[in-house]
């Protein structure tokens, strides 16, 4: 019998496992156009956590009592879709879940056999790289040159983007939390990266600025929000640009961040753009082409965080504002 | 003998008379290519504030005991340069003061006889009406039919921005501090206007943005920072472009903004924006053309809140920061 992670209630601050229920989904034949899947991998993202409030956002909240969804790959078990055969593998968003009837509306997508793992298609081949290299390139405008920052550098999309600028030709200074994950960071070609537990993110991040960066940063990629985000206004060079991707931060603490270089946004005509890597579909080829290249190449490298089985879902996804990952965090099935 | 405001010590939150000290300008003889103007009008700006302190900006700090600059119209009465002949009326950057020795690094500008009164052009026909043109429809790119939140909306610029916002057939909700300035914002055209001083900004938006705007706003004009932006930011539609114009709420408390909803950046796609009126001048002519034309045709009102005298400069300076004009501030020699 399939199972799902059902959202049992909405976490008011940061959640914990009281808010998730793991229940059998009722046994349902397949609808013309849709296929079963076993999923192999379950994506684990900070977004999800957006999903779980109650609040107006770019995609719909998590209904209570349902099955939560999120990326996923698998292999087509059972099919009612000519475009999916049986033995297929299938990246979508039925994600919290061992087993997901699928239909177009969970954007399936039919994977190509290119000789990588599977959970790659999760990562810098999926949603994760995607996220990085628009949010870089398309969103910041990022170009050959620039001293970019980028905060939680160790993680997912953070060490993605280290790699994407670097690939660029550009200057990266990163931020993570602890020697170890910046030790990994400088590995992937960030020229300097603060460690954010070691002490307060603005000196750290005007040495580093100093000593790679001309004294100022032309690019910031912000993951977390709050001290990173003031310190990034504080040091922006004239007509900066930053790509608002998350805020982890500030997504379960329900206070109000302190921000005491906002006012920089005039003087040094700062640009902050939001963005989700769906605004930037039309650019998918591009991505796929450097993405692949890059691959085969060697020049883009990944660490998993890997959680087994389903009944670890929540814990993984806790983990996550903990900062328990380096790279990406995965629960294998 | 002619008399400038010297700067004589920079205020560290709230300048005072103190920072301030008028002295006699040394006599000295034109040099090929300046003139002499005798100004008429001083403009008083809150961007001025920022000159003060001693930061990096995209100005330079004013000089401690040096005389201080800002915008300014006068006649010429003297000249060793040609094309601002003793007579001319003539807008530059020689303010704080009675008599100026202007050359080419002060920006002169020899105005045209169209038949506006002189203090026009330090308002809707100069640097504050260009601000506001420039910001609304080059920064924030609004466009007919979008829902414009304008803070500061009594304001010099403010009142601009709501002026030109209707004339290019925008909705517009604006903010100002008192019945009786907001009644003058609801006349310049803006659909509602929501009182800051009778209680909080964002529950007041929320209603104008239910009553006049599908429930979110399109476009902020940001001239004051601190509440109002997290009001805009918690009621903004997706892709809604924010002009950062000013932070006069800031300038002068040292106190961190508190910011709630700032993490929408993500989820909306918001796009925050700096600017300076400068990085726009390619635009003047069709700035002029549009402003042109509405002036003539009585789509371009202003008031004017009036300091006589060049002793009463500071006192009209520190005014702004308490609310006490609406429209321009001036100082008439």
């Amino acid at each position: 019998m399939a199972r799902a992670w059902h959202l049992k209630s909405r976490p008011v601050a940061m959640p914990g496992p009281e808010n998730f229920e793991l229940k059998e989904l009722p046994d349902v034949p397949l609808a013309q156009g849709q296929f079963r899947v076993r999923n192999a991998w379950l994506s684990v993202d900070p977004y999800m956590r957006g999903r779980m409030s109650d609040v107006k956002s770019y995609v719909p909240p998590f209904a209570i009592d349902a099955p939560m969804q999120g990326g996923a790959v698998g292999t087509v078990i059972d099919s009612a879709n000519g475009d999916f055969p049986v033995g297929a593998q299938v990246l979508h968003m039925a994600g919290w879940r061992d087993e997901a009837v699928v239909g177009p509306e969970l954007m399936p997508q039919k994977l190509p056999e290119i000789g990588v793992p599977l959970h790659h298609w999760l990562g810098n081949l999926g949603l994760t790289g995607a996220t990085a290299y628009f949010g870089l390139l398309k969103v910041a405008e990022a170009r050959e040159g620039d001293v970019v920052f980028v905060s939680a550098a160790a993680g997912a999309v953070g060490s993605a983007v280290v790699q994407i600028a670097r690939n660029k030709g550009m200057t990266v200074i990163g931020s993570a939390g602890g020697p170890e994950k910046c030790a990994w960071v400088r590995e992937l070609g960030a020229a300097a990266c603060i460690d954010y537990k070691a002490g307060p993110v603005l000196p750290q991040l005007a040495e580093a600025a100093k000593a790679h960066g001309k004294g100022g940063i032309d690019v910031y990629f912000d993951n977390v929000g709050g001290e990173h985000l003031d310190a990034a206004c504080a040091l922006a060079r004239d007509f900066a640009r930053f790509a608002m991707c998350g805020m982890i931060d500030v997504y379960n603490d329900g206070k109000p961040q302190e921000m005491r270089y906002l006012i920089r946004l005039v003087s040094a005509r700062i640009r902050m753009q939001g963005f989700i890597f769906t605004d930037y579909l039309a650019h998918m080829g591009e991505f796929q082409a450097d993405m692949g290249e890059w691959v085969r190449a060697g020049r883009m490298q990944s660490r998993e965080t890997i959680h087994d089985g389903l009944e670890s879902m929540p814990d993984a996804f806790l983990g996550l504002f903990r900062g328990a990952n380096t790279g990406k965090m995965l629960v294998r099935l």
